[in-house]
């Protein structure tokens, strides 16, 4: 995250402009204090002011710079986004939870459209994932005993930095407040000095690594208080983001609300590995609720406290990552952002995922499988493609034992946001629930013929050992056995030249020496039928709410009404996604054609075509925008007793097409096997004006 | 739950015939010792055994009474529960959770036949409720912040009454420990006096109900002691079956994992009833997770500590609770269970819903009318609807709010169970949230023509009450204006009457003297124009896993091999609860038919029907076995090249169908738009032994 050139230049600029216009006032005041002629003074002053004109031109192209455009791209962003979450809101898409009792931060619900629309991501992400990759969905509860998220690592490291205000105690995240300060200087001083802008976009960019007391440091550096009060605030400290419970009756049973979907699959691995007939590789999968105990949530429905996952195992040999059904995806392009890319400051680009394998950008191929398929999943869901990035992580940000990890990151008013995580974190989940759990958690590959290797031996002379180390001698003789090759090796030719060694044990603080009838080290060749291996997992995981969010952003526009007095809104929604296929509206309210409209209903429904029928009196045109703003592709209108009128959302355009035919033709156009434009051709187009809006 | 005319006679019959043998026994004793004739003696000895021999007679036939038929019955339910249960465990349909850590009493993991069986019967929830009936579906956190739940009444009330172990500790549900020592005593001291008898079978019926000071006092009574450890029991004391939390960092707000999802919807009536356009009646649903932090789980996957609920409140106007739909249902009949025939000691009878709302015995058509929709649910996902019953809440089981309630029961190898709760809670959860949140949730119905109502109207004249009531005047106003009618049209004749009245101020403590001067009550016509109430809820309620568990236990069942010489399990899962639809069988492993094999996969898929193949190289039987124990209804065996053989699960009949119609045939059968004798008609059976089990 490199200071923009423009940036620094005019950052550099306004810096010596300021130098000059308080050096021209230090002139003009000293020509008026020693009673210099006017003639002077006033050129002085001319001078000042020509200079106070060049600085404030340099001030504006700095906020625009800034700003990423201009502020009115930054107030219209917002306006953007206030726009969509009204809408949203005001038709129940989602609800904040809890409200009548004033809600709770980070808990929203999914009111009717809203849930109709995570049904409809969900069934296709079972459809897209585990049924046409076969995977094996399993179902695991929320709550967990401490054991298994102490052994994923969670209950020691599934930590926020926290800091508190010394008088109130309200609780801040540490990041998030130097976050705001850096910013917040960088867009309101525009006059400071480059050096210091770089040193506070530098921090921007490292934030995320800051230890406790680095992030201490720099809160105490900058004089960083309580945003609403001014005091002082704590140093920072961890604060486990895990809901914590406790099982059973007696309290003495500690668990958590599970952080992620994933360990349940992890602790069934040998099950699943045996239902899949003892193959590798398979995939699991499970669609779940999550839960973080989140600081201080913010970010609206991006950042909660409690969402659902989907997320993915898939188990492979780490010894060979390839995939068989990659190829039909090595063509695919789209915009990455390699680290290479990020770390000399360039900005994401086009590239093909099968060169993005072939050239080792991205690590092997099933990771690059996931990655095509995510792409493919996420823009037939309305995801524009244009404000869709793959981003790999950067060294530093991923864990040790990873391999590779790419984040799918949409774009929305809040920026760039990770909605997907696709992560090889090769065997370091299974073997630390194999550890933790003493049960093996391994996969088998049988040689079609024995193989000959060469094996280590290392056999201690258990008398001799005894004798030199008496009450030791186990500490001594588990070292020796821990021994790895090199070491081994090492021993042995030092004790065939020396006939003894000092040897560190560790379990004793100190060294011991060895002498040569103690031990013997040997290779031997052995036959080996099998191959014993902790398989790799390759892990995506998606966030469901923060997916959903992105396609309500990337769905929404506004257009004005027919008499052009308001703006209306809409989202294009594929049907695949919106909330009900259609609506059904009797033109006037008559009995005759709410009998149509009912008969209608009767074969969308035989057709599996969910729908809802409006009764209500109001003009036909507030109907429309009114199923518009669901998102609802397509509107039957009974305006006669043979034939009605559908209309499609985006394009308003409307055909007549006759009632017996009316529910297959809705049908084609959503579940596509047609698109609109095809059916348009069939059927005459309607135009009269009753029915428009 | 009177006991039995037959198991009572046979233990009045017991009882004397014991009597009998101990005066029988001491007059052999009395003869030995008085030394009478041996022939006498042998006489005695004689009648003695005889009395024994009748005394064992009636002992086992009250031992078949008291378990329901015989003791191999029992046995069998017990093998028969133990069959399903490795079919299960064994086929992952479901996995004790964390298993590798040794699992956690009371959580049960889906796997993926299991996952799949759990997902196609939420699907048909929602087409079958949601859809079908127009509701309104939410989705909201598990995680609950306290004043909700103490709004609902959760916090105080939702409680078992649990007993410790007074040296180890241990937990357990003290109606658990009453009611086996009950069970256990009827079912192994059969010489009890039938009047001792009579007094824990009442025990049993009435368990439910007692408070912890007469659970307690039984446990004396009795000398239960701790199960494991014999040791002495604590007195019985409530438990809150919450899973406790907090939320935020601070610590401060207290939360719980719901215990249901009802609550979601009740804090989200105004907006939803908005969002219908403010119109009764109208549904909402949800489909989540619920917790309950069980003292001791029992009965493996019917009492678990979480479990998917789905929940409906359809609100209604108190006023009018007809149903226009109720039409479609009336003429439907089975097995109900009314309050009557429960306490005269009936059993269930078949009824016609029609009848059982026209007769009162179910409460109002709306009820009825889910009462039928959830016996159509049930049973087409395959529950035997002999051994499906609605049993109507006691009046002592009912909440005092509730208007009926009913319980949809399934039988299976633990009993009947509670499956589905079809309860008229009236309007008090609306009422309780109202209250708590100071929000009013309430329906407006807006009058054709404005009405004439009489009005209480209670005016205090503050100026008085100040001058006689000084500080205390706000106390005396507020009571006043409490004042139902009664009260104040009696204070009204007495001021009329005697000018004065003494009047208690409960906020005081204390009585006033209330003079005509402070108070003027009146009755005024006014004219309304619409009626403002809280609507009433009539919630059915469903154990999704409890559902599923039964389904598994009516589903199954064995059949021999072919040789004879094992037992092959079958679950006969409909297709619209089977995990996957088919499964593709190369007969043989060669690269044609494995072709041809994916060339069927293929237009499975493009016909979205969820299936399998299997290349594995072991006999066709042994394949047909293992597909049976998942319940797939259909098997497709590639043997040709031209065309293939379909078998179906259950009739083992073969049919011959070419490659290009098998998917159309499968999706015919499997939708249900044919059964599997319509089809058996259009194609030529097959019989050739090669593919035969």
């Amino acid at each position: 995250m490199a200071m923009d050139a423009s940036e620094e230049t005019l950052r550099r600029a306004m810096a010596d402009k300021q130098a000059a216009v308080d050096f021209q006032g230090n002139t003009v005041r000293d020509l008026k204090v020693s009673g210099a002629a006017k003639a002077d003074i006033d050129a002085a002053v001319e001078a000042l002011n020509a200079l106070k004109l060049e600085k404030s031109s340099i001030e504006k192209q700095l906020q625009a710079a800034i700003t990423g455009g201009s502020r009115a791209g930054s107030l219209s962003r917002d306006a953007f986004r206030q726009a969509v979450g009204n809408t949203l809101e005001r038709r129940l898409f989602y609800i904040p939870s809890f409200k009548i009792y004033r809600g709770v931060a980070g808990l929203y619900d999914y009111g009717p459209p809203g849930c109709a629309v995570k049904a409809n991501v969900l069934a296709f992400w079972r459809q897209h994932f585990v049924l046409e990759e076969n995977m094996l969905e399993v179902d695991c509860p929320c709550v967990t005993p401490e054991v298994v998220l102490k052994a994923s690592g969670h209950v020691d490291k599934f930590t926020d930095l926290m800091v508190k205000d010394e008088k109130t105690g309200t609780c801040y995240r540490a990041d998030h407040l130097l976050k705001d300060f850096c910013k917040d200087k960088l867009e309101k001083d525009l006059s400071m000095p480059a050096e210091k802008a770089a040193e506070l976009k530098n921090i921007l960019a490292v934030l995320d690594e800051f230890s406790a007391e680095e992030l201490g440091a720099k809160i105490k550096e900058y004089g960083i208080t309580a945003p609403e009060t001014k005091n002082p605030l704590s140093d920072p400290y961890p604060f486990n983001l895990m809901f914590q419970t406790s099982i059973g009756p007696s309290g003495l049973i500690s668990g958590f609300m599970r952080p992620e979907t994933a360990q349940g699959i992890f602790v069934n691995f040998k099950d699943l590995y045996y239902f899949n007939g003892n193959k590798l590789p398979f995939a699991a999968a499970q669609i779940g609720q999550a839960f973080r105990n989140e600081i201080s949530p913010r970010q609206g429905l991006l950042r909660v406290r409690e969402f659902t996952l989907a997320e993915i195992e898939h188990f492979v040999d780490p010894e060979d990552k390839s995939h068989p059904k990659f190829i039909d995806v090595a063509h695919l392009e789209f915009l990455m952002f390699p680290r290479k890319e990020q770390t000399s400051g360039q900005s994401a680009k086009r590239m093909c995922i099968g060169d993005a394998v072939s050239e080792g950008i991205v690590n092997n191929q099933t990771l690059g499988y996931f990655i095509a398929r995510v792409y493919l999943f996420l823009t037939q869901l309305g995801i524009d493609k244009e404000r869709l990035r793959f981003r790999q992580h950067l060294a530093n940000e991923m864990a040790h034992y990873a391999a590779d990890c790419w984040d799918a990151e949409i774009e929305c008013s809040y920026g760039w946001i990770e909605c997907v995580g696709i992560a090889d974190r090769s065997a370091y989940d299974l073997r630390a629930h194999s550890e933790k759990s003493g049960v093996s958690l391994v996969a088998q590959e049988k040689f079609s013929e024995p193989k000959e290797v060469e094996k280590l031996v290392i056999a201690p002379t258990k008398k001799e050992l005894g004798l030199a180390f008496k009450a030791n001698q186990k500490n001594v003789l588990e070292a020796l056995e821990a021994m790895d090759e090199k070491e081994a090796m090492e021993m042995k030719s030092a004790l065939e030249s020396q006939g003894e060694v000092e040897f560190h044990v560790c379990t004793l603080g100190k060294a011991v020496t060895i002498k040569k009838n103690m031990v013997t080290i040997s290779k031997e060749t052995k036959k080996e039928y099998q191959r014993v291996f902790t398989p790799s997992v390759i892990e995506p995981s998606f966030g469901i709410g923060r997916i959903i969010y992105c396609l309500y952003e990337h769905s929404f526009y506004t257009r004005p009404s027919k008499a052009g007095d308001e703006q209306l809104n809409v989202f294009r929604f594929p049907s695949l996604v919106a909330p009900i296929k259609c609506t059904v509206f009797p033109l006037v309210q008559n009995q005759q054609y709410e009998q149509i409209a009912k008969q209608i209903s009767l074969s969308l429904t035989a057709a599996g075509i969910s729908h809802k029928i409006d009764i209500t009196g109001t003009s036909i045109g507030k109907r429309y925008a009114r199923t518009d703003e669901l998102g609802v592709p397509l509107a039957i209108t009974v305006d006669s007793t043979s034939s009605v009128t559908i209309r499609e959302r985006d394009s308003k355009d409307q055909i007549r097409v006759s009632i017996e035919a009316v529910a297959s033709v809705v049908k084609e156009v959503t579940d596509g096997s047609s698109t609109w434009t095809d059916v348009m051709w069939r059927f005459p187009t309607h135009t009269n004006a009753s029915t428009d809006e």
